[in-house]
Parts: structure tokens; sequence; C-alpha cells
């Protein structure tokens, strides 16, 4: 079975945008941590369940991302989602938005690391969170 | 045709948490904006189209809440939105949010005042607004 | 020593606004949240001293508010912060946000219960918070 | 007279963290945009005037941070804001946030587009907005 990207369709909500008119800028990564946690959701490591039974930690670490094209109130959105680097212990996720024409309107990317939940210390990618993630790993 | 609640499903997401736990009070409103944008959207007054094309404007000017059990992050509920008033100008709008056993855990409530986009003075609601909003319209 | 209202100034930020121009409803709550944890260090009952040493809980079960005139970004405005009822194990917190010139253009309300952090359960305001509380204590 | 950082101290909101008890990561941008805001006004551009009377607009086209240290609610930190890149018609921000002992907690920094109000086209940064930006420039 070959890697896919995860999807994430989103519509822009009064709440994202700002007097400007567009999506107020930290919100970009707002959405795209909701990306995020429905994709680890749909892997079986759930942020709830990390956050419950604590097996570990990933904690973000960077972020970056660039704005193309500025999305209004109402626009819809696909995030697609990546996994484009898994290293020892840590991950690093891509995410673009595209609108229903396929037009990048904005790009992010964050990383993260897997922490022992009591000490915070770094620790390997867990064997069966690493074959979870590599079903969306499409290194660049 | 009889009038029904409309259905709004939405997970907790680790953002509307705070360092208690538990979804941070103020985010119940803006879940709630969330599926009060999905009504209006279903019913042709998408909060885009009124910020764009101006017909007329809805600002909210009253909203109340009630937390009856705490909410984590990953909990699936249901919000069952209702038009529960329609006076001559304004409507109050009424959100009951429901675990899968139909458990009641929160509710909210949002008077919107219906106003010329240009003056901000209440004017009447738009008969064709008014035949939209009766499709969830519950009096309680 | 008379109780006196506590003050908290606040310029309203462009995150706070939305594509409409003027403070997204939910925001107010959150505005008004920090002068309330402004309020409740200056008693010395910090929210970070409260989730950390846990003597007590003070979770959020009910808010209203009403907004009287729009807010923009930039706009100064004064939260002045009264404790308005104490019970046995709740209390009521109003605050009244006023522009330079004293004109109220917002309200809101928050009630608090006092719980034992456990077990979630009510136990009476401990006397040490109450006579804290009372430095603000002006029912209405 | 010699360029200083821009200093905003700032607490740590219970609405900036998250249920693992952190400041949640898209907060960060949130807080280095307060700390920018109050930048822009004190060097007489507030974002309130820019969006008012639309000499220009700034927005943001890219932003990066990284977290160094978690930071927990009622924590204090001052966030040093430095103009590092000034170019023909962008200029880059950068933000640290320190702990009262001086160690950098978590940096970010963002990108800004001088444009034209009505085309969003790029235009030269104006000489006395660069001027004023120039009070805080401290290239790296």
């Amino acid at each position: 079975m070959s890697a896919e990207p995860f999807l994430f369709p989103y519509t822009v909500s009064l709440h994202d945008s700002d007097a400007a008119g567009i999506i107020f800028s930290a919100n970009l990564f707002r959405i795209c941590h909701e990306a995020y946690e429905a994709m680890m959701a749909e892997l079986g490591f759930s942020i709830g369940y990390l956050l419950k039974h604590r097996p570990f930690g990933v904690p973000l670490v960077h972020l970056d991302g660039d704005f193309m094209q500025p999305s209004r109130v109402g626009d819809h959105v696909t995030i697609e989602v990546r996994i484009v680097e898994m290293n020892r212990s840590s991950y690093r996720v891509e995410y673009s938005l595209r609108t229903p024409d396929g037009t990048a309107c904005a790009r992010a990317a964050t990383v993260h690391v897997v922490v022992e939940t009591k000490t915070y210390k770094s620790i390997p990618i867990p064997e069966g969170f690493r074959a979870a993630l590599s079903k969306h790993y499409l290194p660049e």
C-alpha cells in the first residue's frame, strides 16, 4: 500500500478572520492543528488518547508557515497533510491548503518530538507509531 | 414540513481546552458560533455571503451559557441548534451540546438583531430570511 | 476599608476582531477572563497557583453577556470587575467594559463554583478566599 | 540614538494554555502579534490606524517559531521585539520570549509586506514608516 496525504476539508469561520477581512495569521496554525488531530485520530493515536493514557507525548517544537493568497470567511479549503520527515525521535508534518480549483493559498509545517511523559526527555519514535505515521509518509 | 433542530457534530480539539483539562469557557461560544455559521450556510444566508454582499447584518447582542458537565479533548458532541424566538427584528438561537449517550453537557444561547449594514439601525427581519429561519423554529 | 471594583485596562487587538470589523463575540469572554485572572492574582489566588497546588478549583458554570456598542481594533477600554454575589459555594462576577469617556460598551458575568479538586464536588468557599473576594464585593 | 529592542511584558493566561498544561502552539503567534501591535502603536502606525485610514497595509506573509521550554499559566515572560531585516517592501520581525531569569523559552519571527490597500500590490516601505521601524532595527 503506497502512502497518501491525509485530506482535511475546512470552511473558514468568522472567528478565524480578523478586521482585515482575512484569516488571522495565528489561526492558520490552529486550523492546521485541527487537521493534525484528525490525522492522529485516524492513525489510532488521538491526542485525547495520548493525554489520557500518556504512553508518550508529542510536543510541538517548531512551526513555520507562508501565506500565498488571502482566505476569507466561508471559503472552502482542503488541507493536505503529509509526514515529510521521520527521524529517530522527531517527525515533521507539512500542511498544504488548497482552494477548490487547486490553488495553494497557504502552507505550514510543524515538528514534533516524541518524549517520555514524565521526564519530557526525547525517546525513539515507538515502532507502532512509526508504522502508523508511514501511512502518510511522503518525504519531499 | 415541520421544523427540526439543525444538528452539528463536533469533536473537542486541543485548542478548545485549557490547562484545567476541559473546554475553556469562551470556546463554548466559538464552537456554538461554528454551528450557527453552518446553519446559516444551510439556510442560504451564509456569514460569508452577508459580509460580501451586505444585504443586511445580524450582529450578536447577547449570549449566555451553562456548563453542566466538563468536556475533554477528543470528546464527540452533537450540537442541536434551534431558533427559539423570532421577534420583529431579532431572533434567539438556542444550542444544546449532547454527548453520544444523549447527556446534555452544556447549553448556550445567542440573540441577533437584523440591521441595515450602513447605519447599523435595526430593521424588520426580511421575509425570505424569516422563512428560512422557520425551518429550525422551535419555540420553547 | 470599603470594597472597590478591580480595574483592568485593555486595548482591543487584531485577533479579538473578526471580518465584521468588531470584537468577535466569544472574545468578550476571553478578555473578561483575562481581567478575572488578573484580579485573582491580585487577591493571592492566581489561577496558576490553583492549577499547580490544587487547594480547590473554581470552575465556571455560567456566563452571560451583552454588547451595547461595537468595539474596534485599537480601542482602549477599562473593565470594571465586581463580585456581585457570594453564596455558600459559588460566586458571581460582573464585568463592565467602558470606553475612555465612560460609555458602557459591553457587560458580562461569570458564575464560579468552588470544588474539591479530586472529586469536583462543591465545597463551601474557604474563609481566606471569601475574605479576599470581599475586597471587590459590591452586591447590586 | 541607537536602536533598541521593544519590550513587551506578558503573563501567560488560562486561554493560552491547553490540556497538556502548556501554551498551545498557535497562541505563541497570537501573543507575539500582541507585542507587534503594541510596537506598531508606539511607532505611530497602530494597526487600528492602518485599518481605519488605509494609507497602506502590512499583511503577514510568513511566520516561524521554536519552543525551547514549556510556559505555563501565570508565567511571566518578556518579549523582546526587533526588526531584523528591512528590504525594499518587506521587513522581518524577530520575537524572543524570556523568563525573568533571562532564559529564552521561545522565539518567533514574522515577515510583513507593505502593500497598497486597494490593489494589495507590494510598494516600497514609505520613508516615514521606515524611519519609525529603524528605532528597533537590529539586524542579526
